[in-house]
């Protein structure tokens, strides 16, 4: 982590040197401790840089180049192995900080329960906040065996912390049947399998309140992300989840943060998963950070 | 293969400990000795059961969990490396086997040649059947470079059987000339490169028969099942898979045995097709085992 | 290269032993050197050879054979590694000669520079040449780090030759914005993400005209062919490939040469990319030899 | 983790059915939550017991057969992810429950944090216990990045508490300066980048006492185990660490349980440690089990 | 297979073109049909022809060149998919041909039971023939779980058709206990672990006599062929292996013919397996060839 | 390339942040273009950096830590793709630059020709010069295919340019007879096989003398090195390379600068070849730098 000293690792293509002068902080969370099933995430953010070099400046879609939005690459939090409770903390900490500056966070995981503490400190600023969490997964387990730090479980804590019914959760194809009762029963918004039609419907109805936006890679099909823990058959197209984010680039919400988790390049011999991870951080940064106003 | 002693292998998840007391036995055909191109498949079976921990139990598809179902795992068949007729003799008398006890057979791959001897031991017990085959391939060749066994021959094999009007082709973009006239000529169905709109076409048409349904995890474009013997571009995706198992789960058809063939681990590094495969089982499982009434 | 002698490679399944009685003629150009990413294709044309062993000779999208075309296998140009200006010059000349024999030139990269020399000798032969270009990327670059000769700049130099208003590209979806805008102010054709639906409404408007067509296979999304050099996401499906192919071989343009480019084996551990280009090597074969009269 | 009831998962060939009969366990410590590099050795039990089926069940080297060794697998504790503490209370336990049963713990891993419950748990009933250490690194770290459980401190751990005299470590070929001073001048052994001539030296003084061997895979040089956390080149051939194995099975030290640890399937494409560590853990039985009396 | 007729795969580097001219004949046979493990070994010879082109023409070993050695390349036998006895059958005839015109046979595999039809085609030729046969397994079976047609039997076959006493082995580290008795009751050589110590003093008592040669390439270590269907732990370096082949080459025995088998690329994504296989092929041709006489 | 400004990419651990205040600098010259087999060592360099965060900063061979020796990090040299003249001026430019400021030149390539400008600068600073080149190849061509800017020429051009009686190659096991002739007949020394025994005999005859060392990884074993460009069996082990590095850190000898070069991280999935080029750069910066004075 890095605000003001010297760095030794790669930064995003473009970013900007200075922390001070930026609008938005692009930063790492390289945790997988608590994930059931593969780990290997926590080297998902460096590599999302590395292949950053291969990547254009300017988006088509948007009509924007990076030169565009200063944006400051913090590198990764240096995370305690194996300590779940000490890491979450720790990125709250730093989050707070980078909203204290008024700067827009935008997270790269790591598993999905770095995504918890983050949600925390943004609600914190934003009292009347509302989450789009794009995923395969629920991810609304109360504990996982026995634990409750548990990657199956950040999108519940955020559900209890700001109430379920400021939750809306699209590409959904994976849960136990409790889940999706519990969201069902409290009012939470799940759209199963799709993505883009149910968010252009939703999207109107939360013009101008304040979001943050969680992208857990796996809301892909594994045919376009096979570099994630949990491969899940039946996902979107990676054409339809950047109509996604330009959906949202063009709506009315204010998006106040966001993050893309559970990229685990181990598992991706042709590099596709953190090539495109790279390039939606891209269209995220040209999308969505002047959102926040 | 198993059905009373001591088992030593992964068995699929929350598959029952009893044959006796399930309705549906899953069973491993680990054969590739025919196949013409890349073999590997026979290591299909072993790696869908592994992986199938990674599973949720609840399909949000269905609505229904594997609980909801007793299905025996008896694990793999057995056959003796390189020779192809002593397997298929050896899979018909298993298959006959579990039909005498009444119970769902759910067979998985191995090559394609090992639906023959299923479906032939289907077809004795119901004389009425007719095949739903999905598949890139015709699978209809009389031999092979001089081999009458060979993966690809079962259709025709089946069609021959059963008449060729009995048996129904989906997602086909490979094979001879003589294939597909041989298939127009004995009025066999075959859709070319589509499997959802077709096939909402013809189940209709076989409401109220016993079918037997075999599924090519090749049907699936390269994108969505690298994982495979022969790779062929212009497929299906997993959704549309998908779709189509559900399809068949809602019509009137009467699914009286199944299988799922030629996962090929080792061209898969990310083993995205096992897992498909193991989730595909699953909606077999919970969508068409009680479908055989 | 060989026109005549013994050749010890591989050679495409079907090709025709003589040059002098075949149509067609399809070579490799194994160059890779000025990539600014990551190398390999070089091996692309040996790789796709060698996979049309598992290829069926017949297409069904087609409904003809390979039979019916006689074709010739040059193998590949012995380029001179690491000297790009001698490689293109050697490409020039090798196609001067195949069209002084009035036959079709179809071949395989090799990074996409190679096309740059080929297209020009095309257009020597046909003044009144359209280039139709499927990519993911605008290559319309004057020069790469101070490199004229350089990957990214193929489509700009024969725009520049030909008269950019000559130039169709199809599903691009990278590039810088001063590409864009260049192609833009001189009344190029680009058509942004998407290549079939563009296509049908351009190809009318060239109906009778010579035209070349390169694939550059990175116009596919990576989940369909990860075995490239630049993976970029968002892109289209090999079924959408494969018709745009079908597309133009039912226009009334007349084909008189195409390129398949920048498969890079190493990088697809399935070899799905090599399959796949494979087929459409078959598939341009089949469909646009005949169209060139 | 089973020790009556029925068990879904693969078990090692030739193991007994039944744990009362037995004089050996062999048990699965899948965690890898601490480690600071690569994770995934948590896969490490399970693919070792896969590929165990490709293993004869004779060794040429000690003459003997697994049939002549009746030993248990009990699956793989069942660790809650990312909860280090809980983990290893769980082993410790695990572990008493076996040496109240009076039988030969053989353990594997998952990382080499895991051995220090089990050392302990030796220790509890073995007093006079020495250790014999096999690894790459020297594990001597009192905590990493300020934590205290890391997969650096094993060792540390257990010469604390059975005194730095008791412990002897061949192999070590990295670790910090502070590390080899303190093994240095608080009397423990330490034999750098050798492994058999070292221990051809010690055994002898270690005759009639308790021993407990702990195996890290790295001790062996990356050539033969690719498949690991930390690869560090400089190590010692499969054929010395089948010696050193040999070495103590012809000794005079009592053997009273072993593990070996830090097999990380997915880093080895051609499954070479995993079939390696399989080949290990026979021999390990067979030439060891004995020797605890 | 090819004599004459025109040929369209890969040749081995400086192969000559014609059959008659030739002092030996390369050819390989693409069977893997009867392995009881990792199936693939039918893509060994071509792979190892497509990597030649990477290799040098002179050996500094034996201070020869490539050109100094006529021989053919007769491609791969068409061997019939899954049929064991009838691709023995090929493959004894195609060998009673190359022997009939006096020339070297020198086999490339396809799983080790290729062998035995091609010993004992040489075998009826020169009645007093020996074999020196490297492996990591004893081969020694009469079946394997019930087939005569097994890639564990080639040795015992010819064992039984020449003599066990006509048999040395080297390198044996694994197999069933039967099996090494099977070969102390009947006077077999088997030198265990070790070739080159052993195949020093067992040389000089061949001087004179006829002797083929067959190397499993998993007689080397999994370090140093990790592509091969079993990889065995405490194997030899390839350092170790080319000495004995030149320690061979430098003997008095005739070498009359030999083989190299069981090279299965796809679990070796490095391809060191093939190109060692390859460099290995060179040597035998440059030190063994001339030997027969 | 870096000197003073603000650089993004990764740096080597323990690297100085200040150019000024080193002794030594480290540096990476991804060039790959004039490869005739597999390319990929563009982005050695960054590879080896990148992993070098799994290294300890001690090396219990030399008992120094990486923080005695001040060097450092100047990151890639820009080069030109595909263009290699203009390539190996920059190079020479640039190592002309370290030179002057008095500090140790440490390069990591890319390909082997990369040595040659480096090569020339040091020779202008230090004319008495002797060469230690360890490597598979004899690197000795005038030209390949005509090129004579080729990965296979760096050594016979700074014997032409200092004399061959200068230059000392050390485990060369390839090359044509030509080559070899040319050393011998020029009276240069070449070490075939083996490095750490002749190089023994060697260094007391360059005692006192400036010496430049280049180490072509392929000089090890594939077991030991896969992740290369041209695999050659029959090589030396990771073991047998550090010893020859202390070697020569123990000499008499004044090592004035060297390089490492040909790792392509594309070839080695497990990375160990990266890791231990990571290593082997940490022993020579250790054992090597002050040896210069």
């Amino acid at each position: 982590m890095r605000f003001d000293e010297a760095y030794s690792g790669n930064v995003f293509i473009k970013s900007h040197p200075n922390f001070e002068e930026s609008e938005a902080v692009i930063y790492g969370m390289p945790m997988d401790w608590t994930v059931s099933y593969r780990p290997g995430s926590r080297f998902g953010p460096a590599r999302i840089r590395e292949v950053s070099i291969g990547l254009e400046e300017y988006s088509p879609y948007l009509d924007r180049e990076l030169e565009e939005v200063k944006f400051f690459d913090a590198g990764d939090i240096p995370l305690p192995f194996g300590n779940a409770q000490r890491s979450l903390d720790m990125i709250e900490e730093f989050v707070d900080r980078i909203l204290a500056a008024d700067k827009f966070p935008l997270g790269m995981g790591g598993e999905h329960l770095v995504s918890w503490p983050v949600m925390k400190a943004v609600y914190k600023k934003y009292p009347d906040l509302a989450i789009i969490h794009m995923d395969a997964h629920t991810d609304l387990r109360e504990q996982y065996e026995g634990e409750p730090l548990s990657h199956s479980t950040p999108i519940r804590k955020i559900a209890e912390l700001i109430g379920p019914q400021n939750v809306y959760s699209f590409g959904i194809r994976s849960g136990m049947k409790e889940e999706f009762q519990w969201a069902k029963e409290n009012g939470m918004y799940i759209a199963k399998f799709e993505v883009l039609e149910p968010l252009k419907q939703v999207l109107p109805t939360l013009a101008g309140r304040p979001v943050y936006v969680t992208i857990d890679i796996d809301v892909l099909d594994p045919a376009h992300a096979p570099g994630t823990g949990t491969v899940d058959c039946g996902g979107i197209t990676s054409k339809e989840l950047l109509a996604a984010i330009h959906e949202i680039a063009r709506s009315d919400v204010h998006v106040v943060g966001a993050d893309l988790v559970e990229v685990a390049p181990v598992y991706d011999h042709s590099e596709q998963t953190a090539n495109t991870a790279s390039k939606l951080i891209r269209e995220m940064i040209l999308g969505w950070v002047q959102k926040r106003k």
